[in-house]
């Protein structure tokens, strides 16, 4: 029954451009097309061909057709009495089999060190980033730990630290403004840094900025994965931070690790865990086990070849397209050496940081939201409202429009009506 | 091959004291059973007749067997292209479908109003107990807001907040301490009351303790299900807790709903999921619209005639067993007319909240630790070191092992050899 039902949906056709699904909204008896955005109609064959596009979440639907390849392989049946307990038969929440197939996606990427390593799970990297401030942050300390990063940084840092308004730790903005303190063993103040490589949002590979022995450091290395960057070496930090929406482009499935050295930190995660959520849904941990199953398959470069081969292709689109353009410009990225790949590699970033050069742009969230793409705003990554990041890790029709709408927007630079009218509006 | 698998792994047999799961330890390329507590070897037939019995978790596996009953109609095939996208596709982070399916639930049991209320999923009632305290204290206000129970409480709203430490709200004790000062507008105190009912530990229905101006309060009505409780009315309250895990057992699910009448409550809450956790995973979401659809099916009663039957049951054994004490006490419970079943109910409470009676048996918890069961301690609860609480709610095998132990202390009393040592050591 469970299995006619799976087959139904995904024989219901969307033209392409959208999907139904089980838990859908069920018209005249069936789950209907959920369309790709700027596509309508009952089989979502209608373009809208002035909507807006959409290229602020970093949703990572560009992987969605590599599932497709592999439904077969990578389905799971799951009976009504599959793990109502709200343990492990061994008390943890963690289902050890699901730790040991993570360990192996590392070995073969050879992106992390594990070995003598603690694992634990959580909702996403976002539950990891708080779980792992809180745990290293020390309860009723006198002053609060610094919480940093470099700017341009992942806005969910601060937004995550000031809205939880912890006595322990509060958000202080960039690194650069505590270089000297940071140093300074009579200013008492400590730190929590973190290191996000590649960087989100402009694609860099980073290094912690801060040293000395008030400096704790949280690695976020969500997009350290051959699709968006050379692997040059296994990162071997006190605490790294992954992700599975940017390894499987599953961000549905609210599933991260972190790898951690110190004994004491990760009892600490732990208890945050138990205490705000008691650990991550079974449903997604047997998910995720058959899905990293399918990755780990042959010698588990298939799906990282599809990756970097969308990302490249993107990324070379839209890079000759701004190239062209004097009034915009986006992020230089240096080749690395790939341990992985055994070879020099090019740039494949998840994200262009987009810079509006000329003087009158100042806001070039609106300079492109004028041209009908959504971007997000440098501001909420501590840079300048001149900067504006676009995703390009969505949907290929998604892609598509977003370098179709800036093609005609640099276009737009050399013709005689742009030339005489100096801004968009 | 996805059906396959699951079809190989259910066909394992464990002699009905365990079960082997798909995503369990693997020896000889197949998963191995996990055996019921107390029960061991290959197929988990050989009974450690002097093991430790386990009272202490609610885990509430005794809905089990229903499920294995339904496995069919309870099973889902997902593909792994489902739902991969961070949100649905009207930008939320709530399967619709759900939420329709969790109102007709409440409809059917009437036991909460649902009318014109917002709905938010979580984590379980786990992370949605912060998530309404942190929605319902305001930033920065001058004093913290004081969070209060009435004893004996729900161990986790103490830990939950004094372990995530915020600038915003304090946990402070017992509601009896705060009744004058809660009326008292001049004291320029705010109180957040957690109200229980029916109540952990002690299953009886209950009111909010607290009135006044400055008092808001949270609803946690995890057990106000037919399987646990008459239910004299729907609850429309404020803002109302439920969860999964006491409605159909699913605890490892971590899946729970608020039901909330403000909007800017409702709205500060989506904050909270969306920073803590960016919502519940989606292979959860579907799995458990799967099962409500089992729970509603023909005239919705199934599922709760199994669990009354099987909660009442338990209860009169137990209680049958400690009437003839006097060493050990639990706790009379009340009848209630009950709207669902429409008539009056008899007790069938998930817990029993045990006193040792005896001058010398201060230490409840170390009596019957010694008579190899473990409870949970009364002074988690806020209460006195004589309680303890006792899970009912667990498998079969577990409850029949704790009926033994509490029928041989209880003869003990009888037998010469107790009448002249005064304590079980």
């Amino acid at each position: 029954m469970a299995a006619t039902e799976a087959e139904t949906v995904a024989s219901i056709s969307c033209s392409g451009h959208g999907r139904a699904f089980l838990d859908g909204l069920v018209v005249n008896g069936k789950p209907i097309c959920e369309c790709n955005a700027c596509f309508t109609g009952p089989d979502c064959s209608n373009f809208l061909s002035d909507c807006v596009v959409d290229a602020d979440s970093g949703d990572p639907t560009f992987l969605e057709p590599f599932w497709e390849q592999h439904a077969a392989s990578s389905a799971i049946v799951m009976a009504g009495w599959h793990r109502m307990s709200y343990e492990f038969n061994d008390g943890s929440l963690i289902s050890e089999e699901l730790k040991k197939h993570i360990r192996q996606v590392h070995d073969i990427v050879g992106n992390a060190v594990t070995d003598g390593r603690f694992i634990i799970f959580g909702a996403g990297a976002t539950q990891l980033l708080n779980a792992a401030v809180r745990a290293i942050s020390p309860e009723g300390s006198s002053s609060p730990e610094k919480v940093v990063a470099s700017t341009p940084y992942y806005p969910v840092y601060k937004e995550q630290t000031e809205f939880l308004n912890s006595k322990d730790y509060k958000f202080s903005g960039d690194t650069l403004l505590w270089k000297s303190s940071a140093i300074d063993s009579s200013s008492s103040q400590n730190f929590i840094e973190f290191v996000t490589s590649p960087n989100n949002p402009d694609g860099q590979l980073k290094k912690a900025v801060l040293r000395g022995p008030f400096v704790k450091t949280i690695h976020d290395l969500a997009y350290y994965w051959p699709h968006f960057t050379a692997i040059p070496a296994p990162a071997d930090e006190d605490l790294i931070i992954f992700t599975l929406s940017k390894l499987t482009g599953h961000a549905g499935s609210r599933f991260g690790w972190a790898i951690i050295k110190d004994e004491a930190v990760y009892q600490r995660m732990l208890t945050y865990m138990s205490l705000s959520t008691y650990g991550v849904s079974r449903e997604t941990q047997l998910r995720v086990l058959k899905l990293l199953k399918v990755v780990i398959e042959g010698k588990g470069r298939e799906m990282y070849e599809f990756g970097y081969k969308t990302m490249k292709t993107r990324w070379d689109q839209l890079s000759k397209s701004v190239s062209m353009s004097k009034r915009f410009s986006i992020q230089d990225l240096e080749t690395h050496y790939c341990s992985f790949s055994g070879k020099v590699k090019k740039s494949s970033p998840a994200f262009a940081w987009l810079k509006c050069e000329r003087q009158e742009d100042k806001h070039c969230y609106e300079v492109l939201k004028a041209a009908h793409i959504t971007g997000r705003d440098g501001r909420l990554f501590g840079a300048e409202s001149r900067y504006v990041r676009l995703s390009m890790v969505r949907s290929q029709d998604n892609f598509d429009l977003l370098l179709q709408r800036i093609e005609k927007l640099v276009s737009e630079e050399y013709s005689s009506k742009s030339s005489m009218a100096p801004s968009v509006s």
